[in-house]
């Protein structure tokens, strides 16, 4: 009998990749905490820092192949990361046996992700993969709550945190958004597809003359899960650039919902939050 | 006695004037049906042509004192209209009656719009004088159920209106705006205090790239007043520069609310949807 592999040792995590920081983290986190795992990368989409692992590319039209390729390497639990734009399918692509599992997420495409993911993640565990969060292989993502920086948010600010995260919520009911920005009471935005940077850019440029009061409290940005989402997948993260989209914003501080938001950096987010004067806290619902 | 003149007609009904265009089109409405009426102008706000009528200029810190001139003309109803943002209260300038009023609006200065105008509409309730709506006075604004243009909505156009209307039936829990954008499914932007125009900016802006298919349903426009909201005050309103607004956000439509959303210089409104080949349609709820 051969040796055991690395590859072939029962346990391994797959990391379903989508684009942008989020993966390369997690491929960090489970490297240093000795986790045996592989990168699956979906094309299409470009994770950052792909050339530091070796990466398997697969095509969504044949999901059903990458299922095999992943029994056959070990996999027994998936971890989905990373920004996926709703992605076209070519017909002419998709497999025989994926085209069995594609009508089970087709209906969800025009809809809120809330569906989609869900039904991503059944196809995964119906095969029968578990499916675990971010937060399953790097803890560290999910800070506990507090506030993190040296600047701490006022009385005004509590309240600005406590309105955003109501609409927030109530945003929750029609799978729209997982942020809001509040200002003195009032809602100057919400998060909606084009994310939180382009959020926070909306704010610096359309809403700077609502706050009735110039001098009165600057508001803060929120940021939570969907309320009924499935916090296995694309919970929401923040960044160094949030920190600086939310201080060109005018706002006082960003508020976190502890347990739902990754801080990504956090050394080097806490510091901009520092040497900007903005207040970083993670909020208990 | 000295001859009724019209300005002591019981039955007059005042305008009670925040800024923009609609105050005028009411003033025009009431004057063209023969309607007695005044214009109290709300001071720090300005409606477009003033100069055609004569316009009287009050403090809100002085409210009371406005009540007592309206009842000393005939007033006896009045409608609100013409945009305001938060205005700010001069403490020195209040004088000692509506002193007494104010208590009842401050608790709702840093909530929602829906408290407040609640609250302001009960002070003039409880001062003797009906509070009727803008369609009171000018029931044209508000055109019947149908499509308005020759360009109509697709299926898919009317999948993206039901989408939006659940999405802004949604948003009205939490109190927060009056229109949303959605294309192919998807809510690209959600109306906040910044308004419907710096909406439709930010969707050409930061959403273009959003839609799944760059050649399928390039979205809708909705508006509706808040569910909950007094329908007798701060109806949405729509005119040309929101067909020029929606053009360039690349939408292939507005679609109104019927009963609900106020049309403005509806002949040249709806004369540049036919230009652009922006259609216009006025949806049952």
């Amino acid at each position: 009998m051969p040796e055991t592999s690395p590859e072939t040792v029962p346990g391994t995590t797959a990391l379903i990749a989508g684009g942008g920081a989020l993966p390369a983290h997690l491929a960090r986190a489970m490297e240093a905490a000795g986790i045996p795992f592989l990168i699956a990368q979906i094309e299409g989409f470009a994770m950052d820092e792909a050339d530091r692992w070796p990466v398997e590319t697969f095509a969504l039209e044949r999901l059903a192949v990458l299922f095999d390729l992943l029994h056959g390497r070990g996999v027994t639990r998936v971890v989905l990361a990373g920004t996926i734009r709703r992605p076209r399918l070519d017909p002419e692509r998709i497999d025989p046996r994926t085209a069995q599992l594609l009508p089970r997420i087709l209906p969800y495409l025009a809809q809120g992700d809330d569906g989609l993911l869900r039904a991503v993640i059944a196809l995964f565990e119906d095969d029968g993969f578990a499916v675990v969060g971010a937060d399953a292989v790097a803890p560290d993502l999910l800070p506990a709550p507090g506030v993190l920086t040296g600047v701490a948010p006022s009385k005004a600010d509590e309240k600005d945190a406590a309105r955003a995260a109501a609409i927030v919520e109530g945003l929750g009911a029609v799978d729209v958004g997982q942020g809001a920005v509040v200002a003195q009471g009032l809602c100057l935005a919400v998060e909606t597809l084009p994310g939180t940077d382009a959020m926070l850019a909306f704010v610096a440029e359309a809403a700077a003359g609502c706050r009735p009061d110039p001098k009165g409290a600057r508001g803060v940005v929120y940021k939570a899960p969907k309320p009924r989402q499935d916090r296995r997948v694309d919970l929401p993260a923040i960044g160094p650039a949030t920190i600086e989209a939310a201080h060109r914003a005018g706002l006082a501080g960003i508020v976190l919902e502890a347990g739902g938001v990754m801080v990504l950096d956090r050394p080097e987010t806490v510091a901009r939050a520092e040497a900007l004067g903005v207040f970083l806290w993670v909020r208990e619902p």
